[in-house]
């Protein structure tokens, strides 16, 4: 399966904010190929594969492996969408079309075209055949855009939300598992794979990213990989996991305890647990990611373990598990960002310190019109 | 855990690649920022990182989260490479680096790095402070290179085969026990699910790829994904997985049968049986990719199936699961390529016969100096 059916109206909506933010940039045709962007405004979710956006119409190019999907696509589609495909290259069929369809300012997905595209598609573009004098017109000019999709991509629509409310529902039963997972004697590994496999019983295709189970000394490092140790008693472990479901990527992280834990481990928990609740108090409307942020760095800070939570406290989820917003600290790689309904992002705090361990915990939050929903907080029962 | 110790002298060898290469192409310096390729040449395997390879010295540039990992790294390394951070972003960091240390033409790796990379960093040399006028030499200027590191890795050295031959025994272990797997009402999902806890528990850190358990009328087509659909008594079952060992990936196909087969199908086993051993009888050090191609592509042509095998024959296998060689038809995209010692690629043709089912075979080859050792049949036992 390489599509995932959209409907028309979906579509047109989509298809209605990226073009409006095209003009808004200026340019006549967007050529989308980043592939999360394709899936967005089409549904097609193959391995390769480029979009042209036009005023009027859209191109979906795929190589013969998605013709048949993709044909089956377009049909529930409402004519918003064709297909063209290729005998060559990608690249060569995208300055075809431009040159044909396109309009003179073509804008790029400049985060993610790498040069050696930019630069096959330019000379393309132009030292293609001379033009006919009745039809005096300059060749297509590329010209880098950013966030054109991104951005409409920040505000779920209701099909969104409603997937990302079921994956999260899912993984939060799964969450509510997990400490049986955890026993003495076990190794990260086995943990791991037990995690995995519940993911995969619970309907997600795959996990979103490398499950982290980090146990005893290796719960003070953020970024652990699981390895071969074996869980102790008196051992927190962190269990971040994640898992795709119908397209859509949800997050979250657990920490475990096995026997009772050490004075200065309750404190921690004691802490991350406080400043998770304060970050989530402090999602509404309005908000600016760098408060929300803030919200849970100063109960860290009031406990002294500002030092101890060195990440920023979330980022945005949908068909990335990465995207906007990204709730942290301002900067120039993180500007401020103003919460709005319909964004959806983890809220995970945490604190390491070596000798002592580390404590994560993480819920995926939905902004609603009054403050939010948290959408992993499976009901207990 | 985001560092493989590599001991000096495999670093020295793979650098010498590099450096010969970048000579070669008339290059001063040389900026990595493909993963893999950093990975390759110093064994460091964080999620950001970028290295610049200088003729008499290399710098390894990474976040304030690798900072500790990378300075016990490097230590092993006798002084070849050397830790650079930063506070503000990795292109702020490039640009200062290069300016200090790179020569006059600096080459990216146009296939791999955005064009706003590409545009921030070259924006970054051009607008940095007058320089002194007893020094008046010229900015650095960015040269668009390909395949710099990635031919280096073609031909796998002796810490990589050995790791290939580890996963390729460990998956062919694996393959061995799937057939129990595959049970009538089982859906394809639950046997994905087997597969991946197989996997973990044989010491794989993850999949190389989302797993393939295609089933019934799903094994005609070539890129399925696991469904709900349950396995039945007639059934081929397409099962198509692989690992990710110590950051070496393999890729291996088994297509299982319960109960008896159609007599259409039972000639596809018997003719991709046969295409696959005459390809891999087909390699040999100096035999042509399209020659190995060839060899299956006849077979199944002589059965009436060339039409129904519509992909490659095989590709390569290393820190990515898609490398060169690619074992295909000569193409403008995968041009003919002269096989040596020391290469890794797998042999998977197919057959997909609509209303028949589908059926693939693919195992692991390493090129010896005299033929090829299959890396993934694991032996009987």
């Amino acid at each position: 399966m390489t599509a995932v059916t959209l409907s028309p109206e979906t579509v047109t909506a989509r298809l209605a904010r990226v073009r409006a933010a095209a003009r808004a940039a200026g340019i006549d045709a967007l050529v989308v190929t980043h592939l999360p962007n394709v899936q967005y405004l089409t549904g097609f979710s193959g391995s390769a594969g480029a979009l042209i956006v036009l005023p009027g119409t859209c191109l979906l190019v795929v190589d013969f492996r998605y013709v048949t999907a993709v044909t089956a696509l377009i049909s529930s589609l409402d004519g918003q969408v064709a297909l063209a495909t290729f005998e060559r290259s990608y690249d060569e069929a995208l300055v075809e079309l431009l040159r044909r369809e396109g309009g003179l300012r073509v804008g790029i997905e400049a985060a993610y075209l790498p040069v050696s595209r930019f630069n096959a598609i330019s000379a393309g573009l132009a030292v293609c055949a001379p033009l006919p004098l009745e039809s005096p017109v300059a060749s297509p000019a590329l010209v880098s855009t950013e966030r054109l999709v991104e951005c409409a991509r920040l505000i779920k629509d209701e099909v969104e939300v409603e997937t990302l409310r079921e994956a999260g529902r899912r993984l939060g039963v799964i969450a509510r598992k997990v400490p049986r997972f955890v026993r003495e004697g076990r190794t990260e590994r086995a943990v791991a794979a037990d995690i995995e496999s519940a993911m995969r019983e619970a309907g997600f295709a795959r996990p979103a990213f490398e499950t982290i189970v980090a146990s005893g000394p290796n719960s003070a490092l953020p970024h652990a990989r699981p390895t071969d140790r074996v869980i102790e008693v008196g051992d927190p472990t962190v269990l971040d996991f994640g898992g795709v479901y119908d397209g859509y990527c949800v997050d979250l992280t657990r920490t475990v305890q096995l026997g009772a834990p050490s004075a200065a481990l309750r404190q921690l928990y004691v802490a991350v647990a406080e400043a998770q609740q304060a970050a989530i108090a402090a999602v509404r409307p309005g908000a600016r990611s760098s408060a929300i942020d803030a919200a849970a760095r100063t109960v860290l800070e009031r406990y002294g373990l500002g030092e101890a939570f060195g990440h920023g406290t979330g980022h945005g989820l949908g068909l990335e598990v990465h995207e906007e917003p990204r709730i942290a600290r301002q900067s120039l790689r993180t500007p401020d960002q103003v919460v709005e309904p319909g964004m959806v992002f983890t809220i995970e705090p945490g604190a390491y310190v070596p000798g002592v361990g580390g404590v994560r915990m993480e819920d995926d939050v939905l902004v609603t019109d009054s403050g939010c929903e948290v959408l992993t907080a499976a009901a207990a029962g």
